[in-house]
Parts: C-alpha cells; structure tokens; sequence
C-alpha cells in the first residue's frame, strides 16, 4: 500500500499543507503528518527521514518557510524522492525559501513546486504521478483529476461569457 | 524496463544535459533524448508528450532556458512525473527559467530542480529515485551514488588539510 | 471586419482582461473572449489558436499569472501578433509571470506590457494600433483617445493646484 | 509598400539592433535606421517620432539600455505600434532597461521584448506579423521563416543523437 | 529669489509630493507645481522644461511610478538640477521606478531619492542644500531642520526608555 | 571659486571616480579627492565632511561599493549636496552598493546616480549644474557639454548608416 | 556582570526590538536600548560606541531599516561584535536593509540576522551565545531555551494530528 | 587556549575560507578545519557539530553556497556562536546563498557575513571579536588590526593624490 510522509517546519505551515492533503485524500493515498524543524528538532526530523522508507513511505512532501532547509536536510538522509514546497513566511514572499529549496547542490536533489498553497496541491498531485507508476488505481485517479481541471476550466468560461 | 526521457528545447542545452544523461548511464537506466521546443515544433513536442507513456517512459526529464515553457507544455500532455532543469541563457542568469519553470499554477506539477548543471545532475538522480520505488536494481546503484558521494567528501577534506 | 481574440488562462484574471476589454469597446473593435489554459486545456487553446486567423482574428490578447506560459503556447501556433499582460497572482507579484512572458526566446515573439491593469489596458490599445494601420475609422479612435487622456492630464493638474 | 523604423539610444546598441535588421531583410521590409537619444537628442527623437507615419512607417523598433526611456519616449509622439528592445548595458544586466521599457502606466503601449539579441530578432518578427496583417507577401515570409524554424530543430535533434 | 519646480506625472503622485511641499514651505523657498506626463502630455512637459530656468526656477522635483521616465525627460531639455522620487505605483513595489530614474546613462544625470514619501521629504532637503549655498537664509532653514531632527531623535530615546 | 570634493571609500574606486575628475576639469571647476571609509577611517571622514564647508566646497561627490555607507555618513555632518555614486564591488553587481545609498531615510537627502562609471560621470555633471546656479562660467561649459553630446550622436547616427 | 547594548535607529524599530528585549531577559542578561540615528545623530551614535566597552557591554545589538548604516557605523568604533537585525521600513520589504547590513567590506564585520522578529530575537540568542562562552549561568540558559523550542515542536506536532 | 572550527560544504570553498584562515593566523587563535557536507555526508557533520564545544571550539565559521543549509544544520546541534560565509557558486551569484543562511527562522540564529572573500575575512575578524571578550591577548590582535587598516588607508589615499 502506498503512502506519502508530509513534514512541515512549523505548525503554521499546516494552512499550506491542507492542500496536499486534500489531493491525497482524493487520490485515496495514504499519508502521515508530521511537524519537526531542521533546526529546532533536528535528531527526531533524521530518525524520520532515515527510517521513512521502513514505515513504507514513497514520497516525501517538505513544506518550510524563511531559510527552507528542511527538505534538503530530510533529503540527505533518504533516497526516497523529496518533494518541496517554499513557503512565503517572511517579508520577502516566498523568495528566501524557494532559493533555499530549489538550488539544491548536485547529488542531493530536491523536488521543488512553486510557493504556497498551488505548490502544496501540485505536490499532493506529483506525489501521486510517482505512485501512479507502480498503482493503477491512483493512476486512474490523477489522470481524472486532470479531466475534472478540464471541465472547470470550460464552465469558467461559461460564465466569463455571460460577464461580457 | 524502466526508461526515461530527456527534451530539451534547443541543441545548445544538450551540455546542461549530459550531466543527467551520466547519472541515468551509471544507475543503468535507459532513457532517449530529443530536442523539440515548446514554441518551434509545439506539435512534435506535444505529440512526444502524449505517447511517452505508451513508449514506456516513466519519468521526463525538461530541460529549457529563459521563459522556459518546455516542462509545463509537456506537463499538461501527460501523467508522468516531468522534472524541469532551468537554463541560464540570458543575460538574467537563469532566474527567468527557473520562476518560469517552477511558479506552476495548482493542478499541474512540474518538479524543479537547481539552474544548470547542478540541477541537470540532480534531475537524474532524481529520476532514479523514482524509478528505485519498483525497482531494486536501480534503487542499489542510487544508494551506492550516495555512498560515492560520502567518500569524495571524506577524501575532499583530507586534501584540504594538506593545503593548511 | 477586424476583431481582436482575448484568452486568458483562469476565471480571475477576467477582472484584469476587463481593462482591455473597455478599451476594444471605446476603439469600436470587435472581440471574442476565452477562458483556456495552456496546461490545463491545451488542445482546446492550440485549436483556438491555429483557427484564429480563420475565425478574422487581427490580433490576441493573451492574460496570464504565475509561469505564465499561454502566451508562448498560443503564438507557437499562429503568426498573428500576440500580446502578452502578465497576471499578479502570486507572492511574487507578478514577476514570474513577467518573466515567463517577455524574455521569449528568439523566433516567436510575444509582445508584453506592463503586470496587471494598466498592462491590460495598453494591450488593447495596441491592439488597436495595430488595426488602425489599416481601418481609418479605427486610427480616428485611437488618436481621440490620446487626445481625451491629455484633457485629463490638464484637468487633474488644475485639482492639483487647488490642493496647494 | 510598408517600412519599419529602427532607433536605437546609441551607437553600441547596433550590434543588437542588426538581429532585427536582418529579419527585416530576410522578410523584404523595407527599413530605416536612426540613432537618437531621448535625453541627449530629444527634438531630433521626437521630430522623428511626429512623422515617422507621414514617412509611411507602419511600426517602430526602439533599442535602448540602461534607463531606457526610448521607447515611451517616441511612443508619446505617435500612434503608431512601438516595439521595445531592452538592452543589458549596465552591471545590472538588462533588468533595468526591461523594466524601464515594460512598466509603461496605462494609455501609452510600448511592445516589449526580451533583453538583448533574442528580442531584437524577435521585434523584426513582431513587426513582420503586424504588417502582415495587410500584405500577404509578408505573410508568406513570417510563415515561412517558422516553418524554417521547425527544420533546424529537427536538425539539432539530429545532431544530438550523434552526440549521444 | 529663489525657486523649485516640482512635476509629477499623475494627480495621484501628489500625495507623495506633498512631503516635498511641506518642507519647501519650512524652508521658505516658492515652489511651483504642475501635473504634466512625459507621455500624455510629452510637449507641455517639455515647453515646462525648456522654460523653467526663464520662470526663474532652481532646481526640479520630478516624481513619478512604474516606467517612470519623467525625471530623464525634463534633463533632456534643461541644464537644471533635477532630482528625482520614484513612486511605488505598481506591483513591484517601486523598484521599476526607481531603475528608471537612477540608471540614467551618461550624460543626463538626474540625482535619485528613496522611493516614496521618504524620497520626496529628502527631496525638498536636497533642494534647499542647493538653493543654499546661494541664499543664507535657506541655509539657517536647512541647518535648523537638522538640528531639529537631532531634538526629535533625542526625545524619541526617552520616549523608548519609558516603554522598557 | 567653487570648489567640488570627491570622496571614496577604496583605492579600486578610483577607476570609476576618474569619470567625475575628467568632468570637473572640463567645467574648469576645482576639485580635492580624498580616500577614506565610512569604517576604516571614520573619524578621518568625519572630520573631512564637518570642515568641508569651511574648506570651501559646493558639492561633494562619495563612490562606494558594497554596503555603500559612505555617502550617508558624510551627509550626516555637513549640509552641502551630497552626490553618491554606488560601485559594483561585489558578486551583486552594485545592487547593494545602490539600495545602500538611494533608500535614505527620511531626512538625510542623498543624491544617487547610476551604478558605476556612468554614475561617475552624471556626478560630475550634476555637481557642475549645482554650481551653474551661481557661477556663469560653468554653466556655459554645463551647456556646451550638451551641445557636444548632441554632435557625438549626430555623428554616431551618421557611421552606423555606414554600417547597413 | 554581561550586558548587552541595543541601539535603533527610530523609535519605530523598538516594536522589532522588544524580541531581542524578552530574549535578554529571559537570559537574565543585562541591557541598555538607546533611540540613536547612524545619520541624524551621528556624534551620539559614535560617543555611544566609542565607550562601549568601558560601560561594560560585551556585545551590541543594532536595528536599523532602509538604507541601515547604523550598525556599520557603530562597528567603526568599537572592537565588541556588532549583531545587525534589517527591519522592513520601506516598500522593499527589508531587502535595502539586509543589503545595507550584510554586504559589508572586508575589514569591519557585522554579523547579520534575518529581517524583522525572527531577526531581532536571534540577535538576542546570538548574544546570549557569545556570553555564554564566559558565564555558565547564561550558557545554562541558552541551553535550555532550546530544549524549550523542542518541546514547543513536539506539542505543535500534536496539535497538527488533531487538525487532520 | 581558545579555538576556532572552520565548516565548509566542498573543497571548492577553500580559496574562500583561506580569508579566514589567514586571519585567525594573524590573531594567533588556533583553529581546525575540516569539509563536511549537510547534505552529502550529515552525519559526520552533525557528530561534528556536536562535539565542537568539547573539542574546545569557541566559535564556528560555516562556508557553503548554493542552497547553503550548513551553517543551519551546525546551529541546530550546537549553542556555540556560528558565523555564516555564503560563496557565490551558481548563476545566481550567490544571492541564493545569502538568503539560505540569513533569512533563518526565530530560535536558531546564524550570523551571517558578506558573500565570499570579504564575508570570509570579516568571519574570522568577528570569530576574534568574541574571543577577544575573553582573551586579551587576541583583543590586542584586533585592535591592531583596525590600526593597521587605518593605515593603509591613509596611504591608499597618498597614492590615490599621485594618481591625479
């Protein structure tokens, strides 16, 4: 059965994460949540990472703000794929912690979506692309998520005709 | 056979990208390369797109610089996981791909990596990862990668004393 | 008969579109409005976009946030002039949208104006610019309203003075 | 017979400017070049801009860097379409010029491109699908050059395979 | 005796001025001021420029936001001091205006403020430092404000101490 | 006899502030150069700025790069016109040097120009336009330097026809 | 007895201050703020650092915004750490006073913080860090704020699965 | 005796580290050196960091670029004080360095120097500054230092007058 580990830096990043969790809900995934800092806990944020696999995790979802370390730092303890979602958390929007998640150096790579809550759902959908590989059931999921997209966007344009 | 693809939007990429095609040759996964632009041959890449599935990709690998359309064209044709690479290749440094590349609206995801080389490598690596999920084989040779990495760290170090 | 096509890729940026929207009205040019994404619905925006020039489009409009990619996706299928007005629908304010819009690379050309409303606006204008070269009575629309927007200059300097 | 105008803001600008001018050339539209300042010329910049459409120009391509105010500047003198070039000339590598070229407020369009050569070709293409919209030979020609286009990609995808 | 111009391309940048304003008034120095665009009104804005040191003024304040090439068009055409105050006026923040005005090329110098009403307090300072070195009692005025500022500061230190 | 003192905080700034030194023999104006830092010698600078007055300067001109304090400090002690010049002196191209000197807080004017050797040399115009207020001699020099840049564009136009 | 200096730059840092207040508090270090410009009272600020030391501070927490000079001014005084927390005080977001802070020039450090809260309650564990080297009661007490944190973490954690 | 450890995260952040070294050489602290990665080899980094205080270190100077989580990783399993260098080692000229060690979050501070070799220099200057409150020997060094520093100013400022 295949799962999905989400790790968040601070308690107020769960507003963001409740994005992915709403799409692994959907795509009837199984996840586990967790807040713990790269810096305030940093032993219990390892022994999470290091023993994800084992709980049988086959993706990781960091959320994390300012200075984004924390999907790096989970990173450098799993080979499971790491998916990263900055977090606009300070006065400069996103920026700092997107920087600090995408420019991974080369051989520890990090997944990174865009900031905030539609890189929360993109990382909750991209999960799922992962676990589609070897699960036919999210399969179908994601690619009916993707037409259900395509059903909104023609009612929206229904009614932007009748704004005109 | 696990496979991945590799696009890249124009030939001058193609040194960007040898730094994935290394990795996915020393983790012995197949993969084929093409270069096809969002914007000159839409419909090429579009049609590669939609019937990547059927050739046995499992992930794609996008590869493009300045406003980098290339991940997210390919995105919106297929369920597979795209990992985007960001190119510098104007006189912005790679900021315009990277924003253009990983600021996805919510629904479809596009996994960025770092701009350039870095990102190149981590790309395949991270390919890798995904693929390790159902396969074994190539789950040995990422976690040999990083144990590689470890001893080129502890070796780096022992050089750096001698320069004291 | 000319007529100007105006897309944008979701519901929200109508509000933006509308400026243009006013502006096509005043100029006495026709338009249709489409709400299509490039990811999300690309095959309905490719068609919109290579039977543009059949259905008497001069010129498109085209609105978009984030990795604002609609449009280099739609110019990728047409030779009509494409003008492009970056969406602030981020925390970056518009400039990844921006970004994603103007630096094109060389070979399909996307003509950008300013984020947000006043970009909107101007894309109508030039739009209908465009058109006057070749429909007098548009030219005389497009002159008057330059010469309205100086009345108002004159005016709001008088407000001013009595502010003193 | 349809024209286009070049300025550009200095001699040093050409080298840039001549990426537009061979695509003028390539699609058989007649061109004038003029180098003038908008701050240490601005009677000739204007006076040019006054009569560029009695000189029977159809659309302008304005080249300048730094604070680059060319643009806006001519386009304030007349109705026709203005096709900005931003030009890195500063440490700050074209941001400056861009944003002083693509921020123009509400009522005075101004078409920007990307910085450097690939907008400046891309303006020559731009003004070639403005006055395509009237002369089909022109139109022939803009299409023409795309569907070049599409043969070297397919011939860069080529050579990479060679390269492999 | 002596005189500031001060321009600004909206009626909404007066609310920004009027910092300017009151400190003119402190210092003593007649002021005039005018509401005129470099683009909507770009022949008034120049008569204004071209005249200003026959109207009797000194120095000039220009404001204005986004591509905000105001300062640069009126130092085209007076030998004046023109010191300039970008707006924030857009989504960016203000940073758009202020690349406009301060990275004027060679040849044109127009001395850059802060951004906002900071800018165009420091403004009506700079104004005074330069009319002073010709008007004594401009020069008492603009001493006294300072000594004034180091009064204030000194309270606002005991203001602090109470608050601990 | 006006007098224009030019201050740096480096040696390595010497290269840029010669432009300004050029100008300033040009108007015939008498100039004293000074190296000294806002940190390394404070008291030097101090000192140099609460005597500039009294040594007879008009203006002062202070180039600096990084975090650009230079400028602030000397106009916290004189009320002259301060005219600042940010360097690029490290990885980020000036932009530090810049925000450090044109987002003075209210207050305290600093009088900013462009980043590098146009800055320079604006600064030496500027500062010969604040002595023109008092001193014909000069202003007829300010006025033919403009004259002069006038021809120089002439003729530039001329040779890039050459060039076609 | 350890004690640490606060100085700020307007009475409006001290809503940023206070958290580098509790801090020291809750470290039982002794303090004392002063309200002292870089630019507005320079001889204070630099009276107030010369004699540092002698007052018996062993660090010196400096808060400034825009175009933040005070903390480099104060370290041109005094051998003690200077600690330097950016405050967002302009429509740049804090960026200007980050820049203006941490890009200082070889020679006189300044240890920089991140922008606003985060920033200012770290400058007050920084000190408390760099006191505790010498003063085992503070060392203590450092050490136990984090353990704190962690437990603030385990109990955020919780409260997360209840959200689920 | 007092000591110093210098982290960096690659072999390549030697010639940026030397700045330091060459400092705490000339202040006579001892110090050890070692290249340690977050991400590539976290455990040895992380037993690293935790026995630092019983290893008899004072202080912590962390080099890294890139995604430079380092400097955070060290801070979160030490309270020793730790200095932050960001190298500039992608196209993004190591902004993304800078804003991954500056911008961290409250509880954990990291005090952060200029990006590169002047940032390097002033880590080693300020490792001195806080040992210096402890050793007096190492305080005479600083204090040197800052007269030595005067001194070549003064003589830069010698040369700067022959240059003339």
């Amino acid at each position: 059965m295949s799962k999905v580990g989400i790790i968040m830096g601070s308690k107020n990043d769960f507003e963001i994460a409740r994005e992915a969790v709403e799409i692994l809900k959907e795509f009837g995934i199984e996840f586990e949540v967790i807040v713990s800092s790269a810096h305030r806990t940093p032993e219990r944020t390892l022994e999470w990472a290091k023993t994800a696999e084992d709980r049988g995790l086959d993706a990781i979802i960091a959320l994390a703000g300012a200075a984004a370390h924390l999907a790096g730092v989970v990173a450098s303890e799993t080979n499971l794929p790491i998916i990263a979602v900055p977090v606009s958390a300070t006065s400069l929007n996103g920026l700092d912690a997107l920087l600090s998640m995408v420019q991974m150096p080369g051989g520890i790579p990090v997944a990174t979506m865009a900031i905030g809550k539609a890189g929360a759902k993109n990382a909750g959908i991209f999960a799922g692309q992962i676990i589609a590989r070897s699960n036919k059931e999210v399969a179908k999921k994601v690619a009916k998520y993707k037409e259900d997209m395509k059903e909104k966007v023609y009612k929206d344009n229904e009614a932007v005709q009748e704004m005109l």
